[in-house]
């Protein structure tokens, strides 16, 4: 089996081919921590992390660093005139460095709960100053930069003449020029499209180093640069992003990379998409922007009610990292139900044992158990492709809810088929989905008490008490499921 | 109510008086994350906490500055000479920011289980190079450090002429200098004591930044001092720590702040006390050291099960932090059961409501609640001083207690008294000492189904069920309670 790619680079899919196998350096842009994350934060760091867990159970060894932006927009707008509050000193001025902070605990706790692995490494832009200013040293060396009134800019003109400027956005650099307004004789920058690699801090400004051209603090684009050959080398395989940065953010890093290091960043280019509200683009402008903790807790106009992580992690990976996904309640409902079938498959599963007793061979479910299980593979080796191998998985999930019903039935597979469908359903639910049972393992042992109870009140025939049981599974959102084998339950679907 | 602190500068405890009210700043030391946090780690961060804790809680508006030091002691010993390893480039090499990052997570998930706040910022080491060199530079501006071979030393001799080293630790430059072998002719340094703010780093070395004085690294000290004063101010409030850390660490640190900016760092200095084993300090060396994760999990040979993080949380609060705290199996089972008791009163607070019926006042029980609730403030005004305010709580949980086997008690009490109980036990249970129920929402639903089931049982005579149910809550560590106001449950104590 072979993985293949789509690479934003070459606009098409590529057989992903690494460097210097077995390892894997992946970079992916994580979040600005100036607000709580929201849906597409959710969408683009649940995409990269069924990357990172494919590459590592196809046995890559993967260096993953997802980087912080903590410092760029934030200002201090202080009355410095007023000298209570200069009195107050630092301790209120500093604000911004704990604003960062709280977002970032914010976000690391959204990531969690989606059940994101950490990175390798998290670094911070403020973490990587020496280095950002490493770079544009390099940058300048070679004549693609100028200092200009204590800011540093990139000349993009004249990086633009080797020919590379748009090669991954696809933009035409006379187009952008002919649509720009020239700034003749007004601003800092050379040209138009120029774009700041370091920028002189105002005197209200907190977040402000030392650096050759005075105090200031490092530009948008410079970070990733920086980060990602400090910790992936100067050149690495895969370099990831939602599809809202590939211009200019992605862009730009390949020109910073090209001019100071003389080479493209990264061989594989991958670009998540969007989410979108009713065929429109999620955003903060359009009002239609959904925070993580509001889809979990329901408080929010365009919720019917709270969706659970888990539940929110499934409704991301129903699609494909590529194509747009449309938030709905409609749609967030059927990916809970959707999730709760696949949960109570791997309760079903871990009951499920194999007995030679019954054996009488169907070489039609072992096709179908073994296709499927292929099938798995198969849609995450084809560019990560999630939608298909869910759809294997229930494919999966058909045949061991046949198996719970009628437990003999198991012996129309061979064992060896019979453990793989086991092996598979675990690896891709829990591993590569990292799809987990929300519910505490305490809960089950108490679920199961009661049921115990109830098997008795059947058999003596205490009609109340089974309808008071069964009414209050009901109201738990639980099931009770009367089968050959036993009695059983499971999570509403 | 007046909160006195002990400061470790003075020798004494002091009346607390912040710089700037209501602004507090405080930094504490943190981890060095080169392994898994281990109870020694476990116990400052608590300890911290609740100081974090109470003075937010008395009004203050409190910055938390807690660094992580993630450079310092890795180095790489890959072998150069071999080819193969040199292709893999820097995919390996780099693996130390790897491993700090992981075990930077894992500090950071067991915080999360301690129920350790998170500071208001967590700077690195590592991400403050650019404000390290900018006070290196200061102190050699001074003329109190010089440059040799590539490091920066800080020059003791000539700053303990200002008569300030040794103010913290009450340590004697002459014994000191008595008791160290001169170096002389073979060192970089000019002083035995000179302690390194700068190293230069060999070719092997993996971790290593651009400085005036070449590639290189920070030393030991200098971190905290560059990054407490970069979010607190050159002068701040609290500055806390092991006391393992008194010296050299911290009296190192007032010697960079007092050169490079005229002042003592801080005006307090705390310092928590150690954790013993059997009367013994625990430590690596000795062998007798257990990671938390290991407490948590009980795969330790010191241990003769797991203790929860709610339990060892509680048994760090029963001392005060300049006590030690001796590690036993007997101390942590005694925890568990206080921390049981101090839930199940939690539970117990909830279903009492005050009647204005049964009101028969009693002086001497309205005395015994608010001197307990005064007793609560009292002790954590004292020094922090957990220990004091957890005995004051077991006065009040006897009163609940009493309250909740027989309802009409509470009439015992006028409705003042009585809203004052249950508000400070919520509050210093939950807010002050972070006690939380560990026990999941859902697990008490459904054990309060099954005890409804219980009660139908009795009622019907139907005792062998009884015994079923009985029986099933002893072996989930549950109580069932037959009480005048009803059948109750709590946990095992």
């Amino acid at each position: 089996m072979e993985l293949n790619v789509y690479n934003t680079l070459s606009r098409k899919k590529e057989k992903f081919e690494p460097l210097n196998p077995p390892f894997v350096g992946m970079y992916v842009c994580g979040p600005t921590v100036y607000g709580h994350g929201h849906l597409g934060h959710g969408r683009a760091a649940v995409n990269f992390d069924i990357i990172f867990r494919f590459l590592k159970a196809s046995g890559y060894k993967v260096r993953y660093i997802r980087n912080v932006t903590d410092v760029g927009h934030l200002e201090n707008d202080a009355d410095s005139g007023d000298d209570k509050i200069a009195k107050r000193a630092r301790l209120e001025q500093l604000e911004p460095m704990e604003v960062a902070q709280n977002y970032l605990n914010s976000y690391r706790d959204d990531m969690r709960s989606l059940n994101v692995l950490p990175p390798s490494i998290e670094p911070l832009a403020t973490g990587h100053i020496t280095e950002q200013i490493g770079l544009i040293n390099k940058i300048i060396d070679q004549g693609f930069a100028y200092e200009s009134q204590g800011s540093v800019y990139f000349d993009v003109e004249k990086y633009s003449k080797s020919g590379d400027y748009g090669k991954l956005s696809g933009r035409i650099i006379e187009d952008m020029l002919s649509n720009t307004r020239n700034l003749d004789g007004q601003g800092e920058k050379r040209g138009a499209l120029d774009f700041a690699l370091w920028k002189k801090a105002s005197s209200e400004h907190i977040m402000k180093w030392e650096s050759p051209w005075g105090e200031g603090f490092p530009g948008w684009h410079i970070e990733c640069s920086a980060m990602s050959q400090k910790y992936l080398g100067e050149r690495f395989d895969i370099h990831g992003g939602g599809l809202d940065l590939m211009f200019p953010h992605h862009e730009c890093e390949i020109a910073q990379s090209k001019v100071g290091n003389g080479q493209d960043p990264a061989k594989y280019w991958l670009h998540n998409n969007m989410v979108t509200v009713n065929g429109q683009k999620m955003g903060k402008s359009l009002g239609n922007f959904i925070i993580l903790k509001d889809i979990f807790s329901g408080n929010h106009s365009l919720l019917e009610k709270g969706y659970s992580p888990m539940t929110v992690r499934f409704f991301i990976l129903q699609a494909q990292y590529r194509s747009t996904i449309d938030f709905s309640n409609d749609a967030l409902k059927a990916s809970n139900k959707a999730y709760n079938r696949i949960m109570n498959g791997l309760m079903a599963l871990k009951t499920l044992i194999y007995s030679s007793e019954n054996v009488t061979l169907s070489q039609e479910a072992i096709k179908i158990v073994n296709d499927a299980c292929d099938g798995c593979y198969d849609g995450m080796n084809d560019d990560f492709n999630t939608a298909v191998t869910i759809s294997h998985l229930f494919n999966l999930l058909k045949k061991i809810n046949t198996y719970q019903i009628n437990p003999q039935l198991v012996g129309e597979l061979d064992e060896i088929s019979f453990n793989r469908l086991k092996s598979v359903y675990l690896l891709f639910v829990e591993e590569i989905l990292g799809l987990v049972n929300e519910n505490p393992a305490d809960k089950e042992i108490l679920i199961n008490a009661i049921l115990e109870l109830y098997s008795d009140f059947k058999l003596n025939k205490q009609y109340e008490k089974v309808d008071q049981v069964r009414a209050w599974f009901k109201s738990q959102k639980l099931v009770i499921k009367d089968m050959k084998s036993g009695i059983g339950w499971s999570y509403e679907e």
